[in-house]
């Protein structure tokens, strides 16, 4: 059930609708528009009566929604949601949001090397692994705290916002005092612990889609996070697991339009985990900008050949260089500034 | 094996590689580049020696190739090959080729009226089944022989080169006849006898990717019509089979940066049969152009709602005509005209 | 739509069903039962009205098909179909039906002494393949018409009733003539010019599924062939296109209970092409018995390593004698004798 | 590494090299064989040399493993583990394991019940969930503590071993406090730190395979078990993500062989989840013992109609008795009693 307050409506009748749904013993969830406010409410048994909440001060209408999901859905928000930091940076906005840096924080040099170039690129974000979750137990983890503060010094040097991995809810404290976004991996998309305390965590959260995850199981992860009160979610398609070999993952464009019909939620682009080939990044980070992301996300290392981790997929500062003057090309045919 | 003649070999030289090829019982491939010749050799039972080839007047170097396929292989032909046209029409060079029109030829009307919008847009091409293979043996089958008749109506009408699919080695003959372009379909990127038969045809041959085809198997698939002799072969991906159920097929972006790697045949991408849903085809259309394709394939109709086959994937012509318009910005940016 | 007639109805009564449908411009098709029969109809452009059959004499109803597919339904016939031979041989009865013998004919030799070790075992069916479709032009294609003579020497020699690929339209007249049954390959499931020549033919067909037809498009493919006339088809799963890498392909037993919900059509499993790797065949044929197929093909050779073609998933003699001994024992379990 | 020591190697021969692996700076591990002990070396930086651990006394060979896996390699332990129980039950010998009980735990009288029946067919372990990772937030997400509860006391009462999951870290204590098998669910199986937790319980863990996880990446998760000393792992098939929706997932039942022939590790097929529709499991499960899985999970409920979750899979106790009729006879042939 969504609740959509008219347009005006004050704040007074807002605050009884979301005492009506308290006192009924579910949960309700403020989503502020940009012309009006809505309602959502979770926590319900069955299927609830629209009638009551119709009736209210302030209220234009309370409609089902049709999807099993609610909160993510741009049935409830018709507009993308737009993220914002206090240095101006935004996500899902006009701004189209570039994340780049090394698959994994190896050392201090490597990344502020590499965060300088970042910054200079126009870039806003800065990606780096520091707790690294690794298919074989054998392989190198990350420098955990060690890396977290060598991002931070990042930070402070070049004004990149850090987005990094939190790899379980031990960590997440952690994770959350160095980090500017919080991101959840592949493989913990349905990790729902997880999903939960990124859901009480107060920093927005990037949830990367599961190798083999339907859009609508994503949506549902995302619906988790956005269940405990954390509306601060973005979603990053970083390819899906198929029959093909001949690259590592099948990067699905596709997910970006289709996101974009369902979810009011922003959408980022991995290119470089999902191809996993350096010389196939660019088309592919150039198509997904073409396609109508909100954001990019490319490994770039300062020397690809000595990457403790998928150093086969990253690009080198002048790949990098050339390739966000495509993107700033492309980015106003769709809209976007980069 | 592939023998690379130096710059400049004359006639004479090219013409006592071709004889000695065929004195051992081999077939030679002469393969003209911008710069010099090659020449395949195929048919050969085990690996050849590349001495006695290299010995010879006119020969620059003889070289094995490292892969399964060779007549594709980029390996063997540096640039990307140029299928060109009488009417200055062409595919794989600068020019990005459009062709649209609508999944099935339905009536003279609908294919007229649709020919002249797409004519009016700049596009070189016109698509349209006269001949449909249906998964069910109950479903509209297309006009077949009246279906190529109004084609070639509507090539003469608008100037457009008409790309229609031939289905059985069969009907080939009368393809032939009234297409400018032979489509192989997804289905039969794997019928062979069909392949070998499109490999005798005097006319160029699209193959589409199989539905759940690796692009090794596509490529050797293009080998066995290139092997027969016919070297003017342009690849079109049109989406995968995968676990995802949102889109009807998972078109496969990833393969155009590696098509472009590992082959010299031009790629083309049909959005609207991979995505299936009409609103998310410009998205992918614009996505596969910045990725670097050398054409597109759409669907427009004149009434997608009444549609004999695939409507819901079918651009109006208004949609079509503003896809156009955001394709004209986007090639410049990757070396192409549209 | 379906009309059933009657237990104990009249030739006469049938044969006015059957004059009613055709007179209507549609198609009848006579589906003889173990207590009655039925007629299904196919070629009607829209929904058909019950009424005017129910009416008629020895007509016990008339009932809508509520599958896309009408022939190959268990709701037209619902007992499992029995192809029987002359020779007492059958498929879809109480006899497993086991086809056994290299994949591809090399040799009159290796025919002739696998044939002996086939027949020995108790098994009725030899397979193997004289026209090859092989992914690269440059693989060993088969002995073809040589193939065939061999392998109806093996027939006259043993009694084992033959079962070959057919590849193509052109080539089946003389497939037809050499071979007891007619399979068709996964690579050709959607070859509807073959599938229809292959619906005109007088001997039996075994369609295998395709690389990644859902089960639904291998019903419809079936339907195709039934659709033409020709009652006598079996389905073949022989392992589907998955991310997994550790088998070729993926086996898909779960084919098993789902085809038998679904259609009346005889089931067979090959679970050498789908594993790809012989110590794994043994397992996964018992398993295809005990799930309740109806029959087996199993890749038999004398000297797997030297096999032209799919030799690493050959059985030896020893193995596929060690195999059938297993078989035995679980073919009574699940009602079959072997 | 793997150093094997001599059959009849003292107790003080093996403590001196686990001496000397720790004084390296490695990790050993001492796996215990029928004939003879193995000691896995992990925690290495590089290849180790063999000759210092040749040398000792009571070393019969040290031998590089081959696999990217170790721990849970054939190679490192020729036959295959058995874990066993105090109450004479086993896993991986000669006993089937058959696992039985209700998907999720919902009142104490659906398990007393239900376990009173499993108990009576021989089988030995409950299966039933009180924490159920679900994929919408919205879901029923079992009874958790007092579900627990409920199996424990329906162990007391039948003597069957109870096997439930565990969704996270912070609830493992309590699973382990009353599970006598911890279940790692299919979700979270490259949930690292979920898998570095279950190494250091004192239950052995039964690790489900991921949706869409590849047997390596299996494996490798296993390895993440063992690595951290637990190493009564057994693993569980329970379906893949493929292209194909006729049934909810596919049951990879050629996982049985493969992984037979990689690791020592104990293999359990559950038919219920993978196929997802009731009358489709008896033939899987058959077909698992057929194809020589050492356990068989199903699912069981006295009103599959009323389940709060996965009704539809679940079999009523007729048909499971049922199903144990066949197993039992099933069993034998592949060298199991159940």
């Amino acid at each position: 059930m969504l609740v959509l307050m008219k347009q005006g409506a004050t704040r007074a009748q807002i605050d009884a609708v979301l005492g009506k749904i308290n006192e009924l013993g579910m949960t309700p969830h403020e989503i502020p528009g940009a012309t009006r406010t809505a309602i959502g409410i979770t926590g319900n048994k069955s299927a609830l009566e629209p009638g009551p909440f119709q009736m209210m001060d302030g209220v234009a209408d309370a409609v089902p929604v049709s999807k099993p999901y609610k909160l993510v859905s741009r049935e409830v928000h018709a507009e993308t949601s737009v993220i914002t930091f206090p240095n101006g940076a935004s996500i899902g906005g006009e701004q189209l949001a570039v994340f780049a840096g090394p698959c994994a924080v190896e050392s201090r040099d490597q990344v502020l090397r590499t965060a300088e170039v970042v910054a200079k690129s126009g870039a806003r974000f800065l990606r780096g692994g520091a707790f690294k979750p690794r298919t074989s137990p054998y392989a190198f983890q990350g420098l955990k705290e060690d890396g977290l503060k060598i991002l931070a010094e990042a930070r402070q040097q070049t004004g990149l916002l850090v987005c990094t991995e939190v790899k379980d809810t031990e960590t997440m404290p952690l994770v959350e005092e160095y980090s500017d976004i919080l991101q959840i991996g592949a493989r913990n998309m349905q990790n729902f612990s997880l999903l939960e305390a990124a859901g009480k965590a107060k920093k927005p959260v990037m949830l990367k889609r599961g190798l083999s995850a339907t859009i609508q199981e994503w949506l549902l992860a995302a619906e988790y996070i956005m269940s405990q009160g954390n509306y601060r979610v973005m979603l990053c398609e970083r390819g899906i697991r198929t029959f093909e070999t001949a690259t590592r993952n099948t990067l699905d464009l596709n997910a970006v339009p289709v996101l974009r019909h369902l979810t009011h939620l922003p959408v980022v682009v991995d290119p470089s985990h999902a191809v996993g080939i350096v010389w196939a990044v660019p088309s592919m980070a150039r198509a997904a900008v073409a396609a109508g992301a909100d954001g990019l996300m490319v490994e770039v290392h300062p020397d690809p050949s000595k990457a403790l981790s998928d150093g086969p997929q990253s690009l080198t500062f002048d790949a990098f260089a050339k390739l966000m003057v495509d993107v700033k090309k492309i980015a106003p045919i769709v809209g976007k500034t980069a």
